[in-house]
């Protein structure tokens, strides 16, 4: 009919990749077109078979307390596709030309687009020890995909002790997995256990994961493993072997970003650089793992975390169908969780830490605070550490991490305000924090932290 | 000696209360003095016999949980007195000459000063059918003093059912006390359960206590009690009585300035209404439970709680010795919890509620969200109800609201800290939050609730 042929062809959007980013991208610009009226055909192809999966919640799964990796999935496939996304599985795309905006797909037709969002993730780090002539050694995985969880739940469940290389959120996570398990678990770390923390708050987990019955071997070197018909017995260490029927590799992911190893687009990490729209070049977008993540300051820090893959995607969304929505920035707020059974410790931080500070003119004031996360007559009362950083000078937030015990963690959203808003120690030691004995003290530890470096500030002035 | 003849007199200052406001002020002006080199004499004078006692743990002493009120105290009067305060018990001032300078005492010298800090704190409400012919009635009673921690640890051990009137703070917390005592419990309020909060937080605050299987009844009218021998056995509501071998008066605090009644700086709520820092007018200084607190925004409460007596007692005492220190106002945070066993509901505010703005250019937009603490696969993961009321055409954040389980309730900080900044919707659904499965869901639900006021706004722009 005329009036039909007369409309505009859909725009061809093609999304690489179909986990957080990717997913929060192709949704939001089915609903922002709804808005804006932009006619949008949307594919999503997945090199694996797996969709909008909470990575994080893997080591849960390992542990046995979350029984299937089903519970994982935010949304299946079938409601992605009732949605209107033409979700396609096991296409690998293997490299994206720019110029004639053509996606090539392994084994498959290539795949036409007018924009492309690239959301390819982050590929575990996976050390040449990890394989034997090639073949990866049976025992020795990632903590990475849905699979990895399955593999983690099943082998967990028949015992045998277990190594964890890498002392990171995952690391930790995993060795917690291990522990539930009933498991003799080593960690071993190449520096210290959680080295984005100040070596303060390091030493506080390596307690915690030692009570725990933790063997934590930091400082170490892996120089391989030892395997009997590909299964892995053992981990060698520079001066030790560790037995091992499970090694669990926890060293971190690097941006899944071969596809675009041509263009000239990738940073020095091999990871994108999207504007704060999302758009890296005119009709080529990217958020989450694969992209570098911008700070409210301006600058450009690897942070694979999900909470910025899902933001950022949804940026991206918006925007692909016609608005105009910003990324405004992130301050670094991580969190994890080492709470295997008596020991209990949430650990988080915000900012930057003062030994990252490479401006010259910022002079980092640091205090480290103990206190408790209740009233100290409170049966709820924890033990709770917290190190603060500000600059001399402007009496700004730089930095905030907490160790301790139930609901220690999440206060650290209260400093990652602060930072959102370029405040200083003095608006966090009198801002209208709340109060009642089973949750806080009089006085908030967080607050208490804060004034702690008003007070140096001010002493060391009067020198 | 001639060079000692020479020096000036101290300034006389006196403190009028021993609680949280003054005892902060008392030893914050001891600190300043040292770094001002100002001289100072400090009189404390309290009419009762406790210092520096928490009196939002008595419903904890009430329980069993904090075996013995002397765990309230922060500081005992030796260790005040150490630090150069001359402090007396049963003290108590009738009268303040503010031209003569010189405070009245019952049954004792007067006092002259040439400061005055008036921390005289607040009363707890006694309606008239507490006494029978002025004689207070044995078994009701208030929770207000370390008398009555004690008077209730001791009473709610040996049986007995047990009525609290008042459903605010204190009331909810009493009738955890008394469910954990394992006692028949009715909460009576005159209108809803922490009627400070909307209607819909309150019917979950209702569902717990009713779980818990406290008996509740809102918009009841006391009409009085029914004792024998002077000792309580009923109370009388309009339409029934309930049997009651313990009544929990718990019907708020009014402040105690009498003392300042003929002076004509008592606000209409009967508080005092000190400036920023702290000062009535000159040479009169107020913090604490006995004054009404300013609002970021300029407005004036009357919010008797411990976190404002703190921070104003600490700006009273900086400024009394010569140092300048401004209290820079609340946003209205605060937080209970009832979790007398299998329920745990945290309730938390901060900010303006929507209800209660006066400001006619201001239009609320209010949504009610509902979510979890944590991942939803985790067994962790607890309902938490969070309603977000901002204005329309500003953006800005007029409150927070929430009431769910473990770890929801010092979510508000985050709120509270945007508010601080007068920081928008935008800002709380944007800004860089913590995330780890046992914690968080991977949108923070916090963040979600306020994305869903910014969505309404904008959808309603679009009609």
């Amino acid at each position: 009919m005329a009036s039909e042929s007369a409309a505009p062809d859909p725009v061809r959007v093609l999304v690489v990749g179909a986990d957080a980013a990717g997913m929060s991208a192709a949704h939001q610009m089915l609903r922002t077109a709804r808005r804006t009226g932009r006619r949008l055909a949307v594919t999503v192809l997945e090199a694996g078979e797996d969709t909008s999966y909470s990575a994080c919640g893997i080591p849960y799964v390992a542990s046995g307390e979350v029984d299937s990796t089903d519970e994982l999935v935010a949304r299946t496939a079938d409601e992605h596709r009732a949605a209107g996304l033409d979700l396609r599985f096991g296409a690998r795309v293997t490299h994206i030309d720019l110029d004639r905006r053509l996606a090539e797909v392994a084994g498959a037709e290539a795949v036409a687009f007018d924009e492309v969002v690239v959301a390819t993730g982050a590929r575990p780090v996976m050390p040449p020890w990890t394989s034997v002539d090639g073949v990866p050694v049976d025992g020795v995985h990632a903590a990475k995909t849905l699979r990895d969880a399955d593999t983690w739940a099943r082998r967990l469940a028949t015992g045998g002790p277990v190594v964890v290389v890498g002392g990171g959120y995952i690391g930790v996570e995993m060795a917690e997995a291990a522990v539930r398990r009933g498991l003799d678990v080593t960690l071993v770390t190449r520096s210290r256990v959680l080295s984005s923390f100040a070596p303060e708050i390091s030493a506080v987990v390596v307690a915690g994961l030692r009570k725990a019955g933790v063997e934590v071997v930091e400082h170490a070197t892996v120089e391989g493993v030892e395997a009997s018909d590909g299964v892995v017995r053992a981990l060698r260490l520079a001066d030790r072997t560790l037995p091992a029927d499970h090694v669990v590799v926890a060293l971190g992911v690097t941006p899944a970003t071969d596809l675009l190893a041509h263009t000239g687009l990738l940073s020095p990490s091999g990871a994108l650089r999207p504007d704060e729209r999302g758009q890296v070049v005119p009709g080529v977008w990217a958020a989450g793992d694969c992209c570098e993540v911008r700070s409210r300051d301006g600058f450009w820090t690897y942070a694979p975390l999900g909470t910025h893959a899902n933001k950022a995607g949804r940026v991206v969304g918006e925007n692909v169908a016609g608005g105009d929505l910003r990324f405004p920035g992130m301050v670094g707020s991580a969190i994890t969780r080492f709470a295997p059974g008596p020991v209990h410790l949430e650990i988080a931080r915000t900012g930057i830490l003062d030994v990252q500070v490479t401006d010259p003119s910022v002079d980092p004031v640091v205090v480290v605070t103990e206190g408790t996360t209740a009233s100290g007559f409170m049966p709820e009362a924890a033990p709770i550490m917290i190190r603060v950083s500000a600059d001399r000078t402007t009496r700004r937030l730089l930095s905030v991490e907490i160790v301790g015990g139930p609901g220690a963690g999440k206060r650290i959203d209260t400093a990652a305000a602060v930072l959102w808003y370029g405040g200083t120690v003095d608006d966090l030691a009198w801002m209208d924090l709340s109060y009642a004995p089973p949750v806080a003290t009089a006085w908030e530890v967080l607050q208490i932290a804060a004034r702690r470096v008003a007070e140096r500030i001010d002493r060391d002035a009067q020198r």
